[in-house]
C-alpha cells in the first residue's frame, strides 16, 4: 500500500484536506465516465500546480507514428492512442481581479472531494483565502449523464465569506490541448471552427489522419442564490478557445452559481455536418431539464446499474468501498451498447496503454459483463474480434504465416497491431488463445451456440491455423514445441515451451476440432459454408490433431510440476519473501536482464492456465503448482492478484485469498503499484469482481448450471451479489453460517451448491 | 554480390560512367580519411540528386537523447554519435549563369572516379553539357593530408570545350549541416563566428552539450592554365556559411582552376582560443607548399604505410583490389597515434553505429594494428579501455553488480553505455570477454608484459568479478550457468548458457588467476598495489575458481558438439541451402521472432570461441563444429566471413576459404549486404586482413615465435605480406609451390613453418 488518504465509506470515495501532492492521484481516482466519454477529475477552475489533464471520447483515436530505438522488421508503423479531447469543463474564476487557483492562493480549508458511487456524481468543496484577503467558499458538482451520453453538467458555486466581492466566471471550451504521451509532439487535432451563438459555444475540430470530427460544446447559465440572472456576458474567442465572461458583484454570504452543460458530438454517431446542430439540441434539452432534474435521472440510471451489479460486503468497509469502486469504474468505461468499442486498460482515466484493446478484455472482463449485463454485451465484445479477423490474418502474414492463420494484435484500436516491442508484439502470442477461450466461455455461460456457426468458427479456425503453423517439430524431443514466446508473465521474454502458451495452443486446436465435429451433425450447412469460405480440408485438420496430440510440456519430476518454460529450474530459486524490500517493485529498481534471469513472476502464468482449464487438473495438482509458483510471484501486474485470490479461495486459504482480494480491489485506491497518477487499472477491476464471485462465491458454470462453493473471509460478516444467468437473475447472499439463494422476478433455477443439485425459487 | 561496377584494378578503385543510383554507394566506397578527419566522397559542386553528405572529425561527438519505444530501467540517457561536421569541400560552379549539377545537366560523359590507393588521393573527371549548351570538362583531385592531419586539399579544373564561357567558382564553408540519424531533430552545432580574412575564411562552432569547439577553415586560389590569377573576389557571408566568389571569362579550351585548402582545428588538440590562429597557420603552410608538393608528400606518406601493410596477390586482380581497399580504409580511419580515439565500425564513412567503439576493436582490429604498426598502437587501444574502467564499473553498478565488477559498454564514445536495446545493452555481455582477450593477445603477440601490471590487471580483475557475479548456480544441474544472454550471434536473444559466453567467462576468470599467480613471483609489488587498490581477497579468488571450474556447457552427445545455447536442438534444423533465395537476407525479409526461433546464425558464435581458443580444441572438434554450424550461418554480419575463412583454411577447405575471403574483402565494393550506401564496414576490414594472414598464411604466435602453415587458394599465383613482430619485420611470400621468408633490415628470426623450427635471415 503506497497511499492511505481515501476515507473509508460504503458508497462514496472521499478525500479530505487539500494536498498538492495528491492532486494527480485524485484526478485518476475520482475520474468519471458514461461509456461514451470520460474525464479525469481535473479542477474546473485554473490550477497551476502539477496536474494531468484528460478528457476522452470513446473510439476517437490517433495513429501516432511509432517511436523505436532500433527498428525491427514487422513493427507496426504507428501506435493508435486515445486522444486527450478538447476540454469543456473549464471555468476560470476571478475574485476581485485575482484568479482562484488552489496552487497559489494563501490558504485552503475544508477541502473535500466526493465521488458518489451510488448516484454517479463528483463533488468538491473548499474554502480558500486569496492574496487579496477575500475568503470564498466553493462548492461544485458534476456528472456525465448516462441518459444523454453526449452531455455532462456542472454546478459551480462561489460564496464570498468575509466581504462583498466582484466575481468573474469564465466558462470555456479549449481545443488547444495535447497528449502527454505524444511520440513526436505531432499535432493531433485540427480546429475547423470556433463559434458562439447566444449562450452556447461550439468548437468543431477533427483528428489528424483518422479524421474523426468532434464538436465540443457548452452552454452556461448564471444565477444568484438560486435565481437565474439575466444574461450579461462578454464572448471571448481565440483560434482554439471560446469563453463567456460573466461579471457580478456579490454580497458577502450570497452565492453566485454558474451552471454549465457541455460535451461532445462525434461523427462516429452523426453525420459530420450535423455535429453542431445535434450539440445545440443536446444543450437545449439539458438546459430545459435543468441541473437538478438531470441529476435526478442520473441517480435513477445508476440505481438500475447497482440493482444488478452491486456487491454488498458487511463488516469490512474498505472491502465494500473497493468492490463498488471497481464496479463503478467498469461502468464508467464500458457499457456494452456499441460493438465498435472495447475496454481500454485505463478506461477514460489516462493515456497509458493508448486506450486500446488488450487480451484483458477476453481474459478478465467478459465474465463481469456476462453476469451483470445483458448477454448481448458479451456478444458485442466477441464480434469486435470477428470484425477484426481480416486484419489479424494480415498481421500474421506480415510475420510469415500463411493460409488464413490469424494473429490478433497485442494492442489495437482498429484491428491493426500497434505495439512495438518485439518480445511482446511478435512473441506474446498467447493472446490468440484468450480470444478463442472467450468464445468457449461465452457459450458455456450463456448457452448461446448461435454465435459460433455465425461468426466464431471463422475466428477459431484462423487461430487454430496460427498455432499449427507456429508450433515446430523437435526431432530431438520427438514432440511439437513452441519456441520464442513471452507468456502472460512478461518478466520472461523469448522463452521456449511456455506451459501456458503450449497448453492454450493445444486447447485451441482441440476445441476447434470439437466444434467442427459438433457442427457436422447439428449445423451442417453453416459448417459447409465456413469450411468452403476458409478452405479448410480434412488433411489440414488432421495436421492440427497431430500437433495438438504431441505437444511438449516441460515438467519437473522432482517437484511434480509443469515448468513455466524450458530451463525454469536453472534459475536461482530465491523466493519473494527473501527479496530485500527496497528492491520492490523490481520493475522500478532492477534492470531488465536481471528481472529476466530471476525466477520472479509478474502475474499468474502457469496458474492462469490452471484457472482457465481447471477441470483438467486435480485440486492436488493446483495446490502443488500454487505452492511452487506463488512464492516467486511479485504481482507487479494488476492482473495478478485476482487470479491468485480465486485459486487461494479454491484451496481454502481464505486469509491469503482475502489479502489478494484487498490488493486487487484497492489497487488504485491505495496505489499498490506506485502509478495511480497515470490512471486507473480498469481491466483488472473485472478481476476484482471475479475474485468475489468466482473466488469467495466459488461460482462456476457446470453442465449448463450455475454452481457455487461459497466461502467467506473471516473479516466479513456477510456478502451478496447477483448473477444474470440465461435471462434469470439469481441473488446470492453468503453469511458466516449459511448461504441464501433467490431467483428474482419469479420462476426457478436449478443450481449446484457444494456439488449438490438444488432448486431455487423466487 | 549486389553490385559490380567497380573496375578491377590492382591499385585503384575506379568507377566509370555516371549513374545517379550509384552516387550514395560511391560516396561510401570512395571515402577518404587521415585518422584525424574523414569524409564521404561527396561532390564539391552542387548536387541535387540523392546524396548522403558526411564529413567527420575524429573524437567529436554528441550525446543524442535516447529514443526508445518503451523505456526499460537501466537504459542510457543518450546515444553518443559522431557528428556530421561543417563542410569545407564545397565549391559551387556556375557556367554562364547556370549551376553545374550532375543531377540536372543535359548530359554527362566520360565520368570517371578514382581512389588511388597507392598514393592516397581521390580524383573525378567528366564532361557535362549544360542546358545553356556549354560543354565543360571537369577534373578534380583531393586528399586529406597524412602529414598535416588538419588539412585537406582540392584542385578543381574546369575547361569549356565548345565555346568561351563565363565561369564562377564559389568555394565555401558551410556549418549549417545536420545528421541524417538525429533522434529528435535536435540542433547539434552552435555557430560562434563566421569570418573571412584576406583569402582565408573561418567558421568557429561548438557542439551542443559536449561543447567541442571546431574551427572549419578554407583558403582558395584561382589560376588559369596553371598561372595564378590576381585575387578578385566577392565575400559572401550568412549565419552559417562563408564563401568567396571568383568570376572569370574563360576561352574555349582554357582551364580555370580553383585550388582549395581546408580542414578543421579542434579544441581536443589546441586551446580553444587558438583554433583560428592555428587554422591560419595550417592554411598558410599548405598554400606555401602548394598542391603539387603536398600531393608529393602524400604519396610518400602512403608509400610508407604500404611498405609495411601491403599485401600482394598475384593472379587475382579482384582479390588484390579488395585487400588493398580494406587496408587503405583501415588507415583512413585509425592510425593509432591518439589513445583517446578508437575504431568506429563505419569509420568516417557514415553515421550508422554512431562512430562509437564496439567489441570489434578488440576482437578484430587489434591483430591488424599489432602486425602493421608499432606495438604502441595496440597498447593505445588497450589503454582506451583502461581509461574507461571506472565508467565500466559504474555501468555494471547500474545493472546491480557490486564490488568493482565492470561491464564494458556495448557501444561507447567516452566509456558510458550508449546502446538501448535490452537484448544487446544488458545481455550481449560477451564483449567483456573480448576486452580481456585483447590483453592476453597483446602480451602473446608483443611479449610486452609491462601493460598488465601497469594497467591491464585492474581491467582483468573487474571483468573476472563481473563474470563471477553474473554466473548463477543451478542446483538442478549442479553447475554454474549464465542465463539470459545474447551471444555474438545476435539472431538469438536472451538465451541460456551460450557456449561462447560461458567459455570466455570461464577463460577470463582463469586467465586473471593465472596472471595473479605469475605476478606473485615476478611482479610482487605491482601485484600488492593492485590487490590493495581493488581490495581483492584470496577468498574472492577462490570463489572465481569455483565458478570457473564448474561452468556448465550444453553439449549434444548425438552430434558430439557443444550447443550454441540451451535448446538449440529443439529448432527446425533446416540448412541455409534450403532457404528460399527470396528470403535472404533474412534480416530484411523476416520478422524478428521468426529469425529468433530459426537456427540461422548471423555470425560465428561457437566458432568464434574455437577461433579465440583454438589450442583448446582438436582439429577434429573444429571440423565437427564447423560442419554442424556453418550450414546454418547466413553471414549477415560483416564480421562473419573472415572467421569462417580462417577456419575453412585451417581445415584445408581452400575453395570455401577463398569464397569467404572474397565475401569479406569485397563486402563493400560488391555490396554483399545491401547497405553500402550507409557507409563502409571498417572493423570487418581488419578481419579481411586476418583471413589472409591467419587464414591462408596460417600465422599464429606459438611460444613467443611466429608460426606459419602457408596455403594458397587455387585462384592465386602468389601472395605476400609483412609482419612487424617484436621490432623485426618479416616478409612472407607464398607461391604455388614454395613459401619464402625474409627478415628485413638485418638480423635473424626463429619461426615455425608447418610446425618445424626454422631460422630466417635477412
Amino acid at each position: 500500500m503506497n497511499q492511505d488518504y481515501i476515507v473509508p465509506n460504503n458508497w462514496s470515495i472521499i478525500e479530505e484536506g487539500f494536498d498538492a501532492d495528491r492532486v494527480k492521484s485524485s484526478e485518476s481516482i475520482f475520474s468519471i465516465g458514461n461509456g461514451a466519454m470520460g474525464q479525469r477529475a481535473n479542477f474546473e477552475e485554473q490550477y497551476s500546480g502539477k496536474t494531468f489533464q484528460g478528457s476522452y471520447v470513446a473510439g476517437v483515436y490517433y495513429p501516432d507514428k511509432t517511436r523505436v530505438g532500433w527498428w525491427k522488421n514487422g513493427y507496426p508503423e504507428y501506435f493508435a492512442k486515445v486522444l486527450n479531447a478538447p476540454n469543456w469543463i473549464g471555468i476560470n474564476v476571478t475574485v476581485n481581479g485575482e484568479a482562484l487557483d488552489l496552487a497559489t492562493c494563501k490558504e485552503v480549508r475544508n477541502f473535500r472531494r466526493e465521488l458518489n458511487m451510488k448516484e454517479g456524481w463528483l463533488s468538491r468543496s473548499f474554502e480558500a483565502t486569496l492574496h487579496n484577503f477575500i475568503e470564498v467558499k466553493v462548492e461544485t458538482k458534476r456528472f456525465l449523464s448516462l441518459d444523454m451520453d453526449e452531455v455532462g453538467a456542472i454546478e459551480y458555486n462561489v460564496t464570498p465569506l468575509n466581504n462583498d466581492a466582484h466575481i468573474v466566471f469564465e466558462p470555456y471550451v479549449d481545443a488547444g490541448i495535447t497528449n502527454e504521451d505524444s511520440n513526436w509532439d505531432d499535432k493531433f487535432w485540427n480546429i475547423l471552427s470556433v463559434n458562439a451563438e447566444h449562450d452556447q459555444a461550439f468548437i468543431v475540430s477533427h483528428t489528424m489522419k483518422t479524421n474523426f470530427h468532434v464538436c465540443t460544446a457548452m452552454q452556461a447559465q448564471l444565477s444568484l442564490n438560486g435565481k437565474v440572472l439575466a444574461e450579461n456576458k462578454t464572448v471571448n474567442k481565440t483560434d482554439s478557445t471560446v469563453s463567456f465572461e460573466y461579471s457580478s458583484n456579490v454580497n458577502k454570504g450570497d452565492t453566485l452559481t454558474i451552471t454549465k452543460f457541455g460535451g461532445y458530438t462525434v461523427d462516429r454517431n452523426h453525420d459530420k455536418n450535423d455535429l453542431v446542430s445535434v450539440a445545440k439540441k443536446n444543450l437545449s434539452k439539458a438546459v430545459s431539464l435543468g441541473f437538478a432534474k438531470m441529476l435526478q435521472q442520473q441517480k435513477e440510471a445508476w440505481a438500475k446499474i447497482w440493482d444488478m451489479a452491486d456487491i454488498t460486503i458487511e463488516g469490512d468497509i474498505k472491502a465494500q468501498q473497493g468492490i463498488r469502486f471497481n464496479i463503478m469504474q467498469l461502468n464508467h468505461t464500458y457499457i456494452g451498447t456499441d460493438a465498435r468499442l472495447n475496454i481500454g486498460p485505463k478506461g477514460f482515466t489516462g493515456e497509458k496503454y493508448g486506450g486500446s484493446t488488450y487480451w484483458d478484455t477476453e481474459a478478465y472482463c467478459i465474465p463481469f459483463y456476462m453476469a451483470t449485463k445483458d448477454q448481448n454485451v458479451a456478444r458485442n465484445l466477441l464480434e469486435y474480434r470477428y470484425n477484426h479477423l481480416e486484419k489479424a490474418i494480415e498481421n500474421a502474414e506480415k510475420l510469415g504465416f500463411k493460409n488464413g492463420a490469424a494473429l490478433y494484435p497485442m494492442v489495437t484500436m482498429n484491428g491493426e497491431e500497434c505495439h512495438n516491442e518485439w518480445e511482446i508484439t511478435f512473441e506474446e502470442i498467447h493472446r490468440n488463445g484468450a480470444i478463442a477461450f472467450a468464445i468457449f466461455n461465452y457459450h458455456r455461460y450463456t448457452g448461446d451456440f448461435s454465435y459460433i456457426p455465425d461468426k466464431g468458427l471463422e475466428v477459431l479456425i484462423a487461430i487454430a491455423r496460427f498455432w499449427h503453423q507456429r508450433a515446430t517439430f523437435s526431432t530431438h524431443r520427438n514432440k511439437y514445441v513452441i519456441l520464442g514466446v513471452t507468456g502472460p508473465n512478461e518478466y520472461e521474454n523469448n522463452v521456449n515451451n511456455n506451459f501456458y502458451t503450449n497448453y492454450i495452443a493445444q486447447w485451441c486446436m482441440n476445441y476447434t476440432l470439437e466444434i467442427i465435429a459438433k457442427m457436422k451433425t447439428e449445423y451442417a450447412s453453416d459448417l459447409s459454408r465456413v469450411l468452403s469460405k476458409t478452405n479448410l480440408s480434412d488433411s489440414e485438420m488432421s495436421e492440427w490433431k497431430k500437433v495438438a496430440d504431441n505437444m511438449f510440456y516441460p515438467y519437473s519430476e522432482k517437484y511434480q510440476v509443469y515448468l513455466q518454460q524450458d530451463g525454469f529450474l536453472d534459475k536461482e530459486l530465491i523466493t519473494v519473501a527473501d527479496l530485500p524490500k527496497a528492491d520492490r517493485p523490481i520493475n522500478q529498481t532492477w534492470s531488465w536482464d536481471r528481472i529476466l534471469r530471476s525466477p520472479y513472476i509478474k502475474q499468474a502464468d502457469t496458474l492462469q492456465g490452471f484457472y482457465f482449464f481447471e477441470d483438467q487438473f486435480s485440486l492436488e495438482e493446483l495446490e502443488r503448482h500454487f505452492d511452487f509458483y506463488e512464492p516467486f510471484t511479485v504481482h507487479e501486474s494488476s492482473l495478478s492478484p485476482c487470479v491468485h485470490s480465486i485459486q487461494a479461495a479454491k484451496l481454502g486459504r481464505m486469509e491469503q485469498a482475502y489479502q489478494f482480494y484487498l490488493r486487487t480491489s484497492r489497487l488504485d485506491l491505495d496505489d499498490y503499484n506506485h502509478e495511480v497518477e497515470e490512471g486507473l487499472h480498469i481491466t483488472s477491476m473485472a478481476g476484482t469482481w471475479m475474485s468475489i464471485v468466482e473466488g469467495f462465491g466459488g461460482m462456476r458454470v457446470v453442465d449448463n448450471k450455475l454452481s457455487f462453493v461459497p466461502k467467506i473471509p473471516e473479516q466479513w460478516e456477510a456478502y451478496s451479489f447477483k448473477i444474470n444467468f440465461r435471462n434469470q437473475v439469481l441473488k446470492i447472499s453468503v453469511g458466516k453460517n449459511e448461504t441464501k439463494f433467490a431467483v428474482e422476478g419469479g420462476g426457478s433455477m436449478d443450481i449446484l451448491v457444494n456439488g449438490k443439485e438444488v432448486t431455487i425459487k423466487s
